[in-house]
C-alpha cells in the first residue's frame, strides 16, 4: 500500500474515533485519577484507543502499537512499523472543558517517522501526513512556516519547568515576545506546524510527541529530547523540544 | 431604550466589527509597539475602535467612551452611561496568530454593570448580555455554572504574577488542578463564565476587564481587585481575579 493511501485510510479512522468521542460526550463520562489529581484517564480515551488498535490489528497484524492506555507497553524494538497513539491528548480539558484536546497517531518504519496525525475534534482541526506525502490541514497543503527567530515569536512552556526554570527553560521562555500554556501537547505541535508558535518545551511520552514530531520534522522543523539529544519513541516520559531551526538555535545559547 | 434592545443593537455593531476584523486579515496588517516588544498595537484595533466609537456616538451623544487605542482617557466621573471598548483583546495572538484574540464591550450605569459584550471572532462565540436580560452564548441561555472549588478546577494565570508568585498567585494556581495562559483575558472571562476554568488572575486595565465583569457578576461570579478590594473601572490596570465564589473563597485563605 502507498503511503498516501495508508495516510486516508487512517485520516477516516480518526475521524470516526472523532465521531465516537463526541457522542461519548453527551453521556456522563467516567474519570479516574492515575499517577496523581491531574493525570486522569476516561472510558472515552479507553474506547477510542481500543477503536484504533482494533482497526489497526485488523488492517495490519504485523505491526507493533503502543498506546498511552496500555497497549503494547513492551515493544522493545523499532524494526518494522510502530503505531503510537493518544486516545485524547489533554484529558484534564476533555474532562473540564469539553474541548482543547485532540486524538494523536503517530507511525514510524524501522525508527523514522513515516506518518502523524493530529485531529483537534471539537475545533474540527485536522494535520496529517509525512515527509513522503506532505502535511496538509484539513486537505490543504501546509509550507513550511518562516524559519522565526525565539525573540520574534510565541513559545509554548510546561508550566512545571517553566516554574522551576528547568534547563533555563523560563529563561527561554521569557526571551520570546509571548509564553502560552494549553495543557494539550497536541494544540502546541499544531500551533508550530501552523506557524502560530516559534516552540514548545515540554515534558513528554511518546504518545505526546510521536504524531507531532512526523508532522514538524516534515516541515523542516527540529525535534529533539531537550536540551539537545535525540529523542526515544520507546523511552518514557522525556524533555522535548520543537521549535523553528532558528529558535532552536536560539535556545542553545543559553546552555 | 429596554436593556433588552440595546443589547440586541450593540451585539450586531460588534458582529459588523467582527466581519470588518476578518475582512481586514486578508490583507498587511500594519503593527506598531506601544510600552514594550509585546505590546502591540494595530491598524486593525484602530479602526475597530473608531468604527465602535462612530457608532455610540451617532446613537448615543451624551454617553461618556473609554477605549484601549485612545478613546475617552479623561473620564473622571461614573455618573451616567460609560462604555469601556477593547476593540482587539490579545493583540499579539492577533498579530502571531490570526486568532484566539476577541473584541470586548462593557457597558456601565452610574457605576454599575450593565451589558457586555465578548466575541471571540475566529471561533464565533460570543457572549453578551447583563443581570437584567440574562447572559447568552451564541444565542442559548448561559445558567449558573457550579460553584467549583480552586482545587476542583483549572485556573488561568498571568504569566509575570505567576513567574514572581505576586502575592501567592503562583501558589494558589498550583491548588486548582491546573494553569492555564492563553494570552487573552476575554478568553479566559469566556472560559470562567462557561464553567470551564473555575478563576483568572491577572494585571488588567478596565478594557480587559469591563465586559467580562458585566457578564461573570451577572452569573454570579466574583470580581474583585486582587486580592480582595473593589475594582476601578476609571483606574490604571490593576491586578484582577474573577472567580467562583467557592474559588475566590478558597484563594482568600493564602493571605
Amino acid at each position: 500500500m502507498e503511503n498516501r493511501e495508508l495516510m486516508q485510510q487512517v485520516k477516516r479512522w480518526v475521524e470516526e474515533a472523532g465521531e465516537y468521542i463526541k457522542t461519548e460526550l453527551k453521556q456522563v463520562v467516567k474519570v479516574e485519577q492515575k499517577s496523581n489529581r491531574s493525570d486522569l484517564v476516561t472510558n472515552v480515551d479507553k474506547g477510542t484507543e481500543a477503536f484504533l488498535v482494533n482497526k489497526i490489528n485488523e488492517a495490519y497484524p504485523d505491526d507493533l502499537i503502543i498506546g498511552e492506555e496500555g497497549t503494547g507497553r513492551d515493544v522493545s524494538t523499532t524494526d518494522g512499523r510502530i503505531w503510537i497513539i493518544d486516545p485524547i491528548d489533554g484529558t484534564l480539558n476533555f474532562v473540564k472543558q469539553q474541548e482543547n484536546f485532540c486524538i494523536m497517531v503517530g507511525i514510524f518504519e524501522n525508527g523514522k517517522p513515516l506518518l502523524g496525525f493530529i485531529y483537534d475534534v471539537m475545533k474540527n482541526e485536522f494535520a496529517y501526513g509525512g515527509l513522503e506525502t506532505g502535511v496538509y490541514l484539513n486537505g490543504t497543503k501546509l509550507d513550511k512556516p518562516e524559519d522565526l527567530s525565539l525573540a520574534d515569536g510565541l513559545i509554548g512552556c510546561n508550566v512545571g519547568m517553566y516554574s522551576e526554570n528547568y534547563k533555563h527553560s523560563k529563561e527561554i521562555a521569557s526571551a520570546a515576545i509571548g509564553v502560552r500554556m494549553l495543557g494539550c501537547a497536541g494544540l502546541d505541535f499544531l500551533s508550530v506546524i501552523r506557524g502560530k508558535q516559534n516552540g514548545y518545551i515540554s515534558n513528554l511520552a511518546p504518545w505526546d510527541f510521536a504524531a507531532g514530531t512526523v508532522l514538524a520534522e516534515a516541515l523542516g522543523f527540529v525535534c529533539r529530547k531537550y536540551p539537545d539529544s535525540d529523542y526515544d519513541i520507546l523511552g518514557d516520559r522525556q524533555y522535548f523540544v520543537v521549535a523553528t531551526p532558528q529558535t532552536f538555535s536560539d535556545m542553545q545559547k543559553f546552555f
